[in-house]
């Protein structure tokens, strides 16, 4: 597992953000379209041989393989071809996390028809595909890395598609383990709350903090 | 939670599945193909402007919301919208299930870079997924319906990127709960196994087998 330095000026970081965003902004758009469109075949036809034609654009000059994760020379993070947050991956809502003082990770976020599982309700593995990253860096917010053990989702009641919020928090510390706590919920609670063990490296162990951080609930 | 039925024949189905199947995969490459471009500003620039014609295009009509769960009049299910399973849904992989006679649901499948997380890996996130909807399918195999209690991962190493395999089976039962387990396995074994905890409604109960299936490991 490599990670990618690209030695990249702020302005050059900047110039590529503006271009590729709103290009997955706009395959977002598409995907959900796809879903949704009621158009005649014809359309349907002209739709797609219009995006088999930008893909042979794009593709004529591409990396090898998957994105990777890179940074800048000042580790500025360029997580852009991630599952749950990449600027440039469409699959991604994308979120966008906000950690606090305290160590607790929060993320305010929409999920659209592309996300459904039960009619008008989110699908329960994207619900747990959210809160695995979203308890995954609440694990890391206190800066000693760490990797998923394990990871457990109660589903209380279905999620509706529209407008959620995420977070979680360290809650435990038990020698090299982290438990970490969150839930999603919408605005009437909790849909989904979730705890993961997160395990330190054993050449991190003794940076570990000694006292626990206030737990999330 | 409403499903839908759609009275239209045989050939409609079939017709839209041709018509709505290479539209989603060509947005599936499109996906892809953002996310590894390394072609020059004006080429990224011309595709955006065509992905935004042709999602107005497609927006010409469409349905509210989202697709929803459809079958037809003889009940051949249309989850097309579906995140995992979705054939008009272009952030689904999508996933193909089949279940054999002793109710072991399987899948093989390609997760190429949307839904990396670490480098080179796929997004444990997009594991939870994945083991979501395959235990869940392989929980209802009994024809007994039921919804997700709680769903656990141990992530055991990481899952590459690439050809993977999944598969669940009913394990044991306890009253009016299934336990389910599960996992994704690459080609030298498993990498994250799952178990789940799926309860049947109150009045499905006494439809129960009395008699566990065996079990899965």
């Amino acid at each position: 597992m490599e990670f990618t330095l690209e030695d990249i000026s702020a302005q050059e970081f900047e110039r590529r953000r503006e271009l590729f965003g709103p290009l997955a902004d706009s395959v977002r758009e598409l995907i959900d379209a796809v879903i949704r469109t009621e158009v005649d075949e014809d359309i349907v036809h002209d739709a797609h041989a219009q995006i088999v034609s930008v893909v042979e654009s794009l593709r004529t000059r591409q990396i090898e393989g998957s994105f990777g994760v890179r940074h800048t020379a000042d580790m500025k993070g360029m997580p852009w071809g991630n599952a749950v947050i990449g600027l440039r991956n469409a699959v991604a809502p994308p979120l966008q996390l906000t950690r606090q003082d305290n160590g607790l990770v929060t993320t305010d976020f929409t999920l659209g028809a592309a996300y459904e599982g039960p009619p008008g309700c989110v699908h329960g593995g994207v619900c747990a595909m959210v809160l695995d990253h979203v308890l995954g860096q609440a694990g890391s917010a206190d800066d000693v890395p760490c990797y998923t053990g394990t990871l457990t989702m109660r589903y209380l009641r279905p999620t509706p598609l529209g407008r959620l919020h995420a977070e979680a928090i360290i809650a435990e510390r038990d020698g090299r383990k982290k438990i970490v706590r969150g839930a999603i919920s919408d605005a009437h609670g909790e849909t989904v709350t979730a705890e993961g063990v997160f395990i330190v490296p054993k050449d991190w162990a003794g940076v570990m903090p000694e006292t626990p951080r206030p737990p999330a609930r």
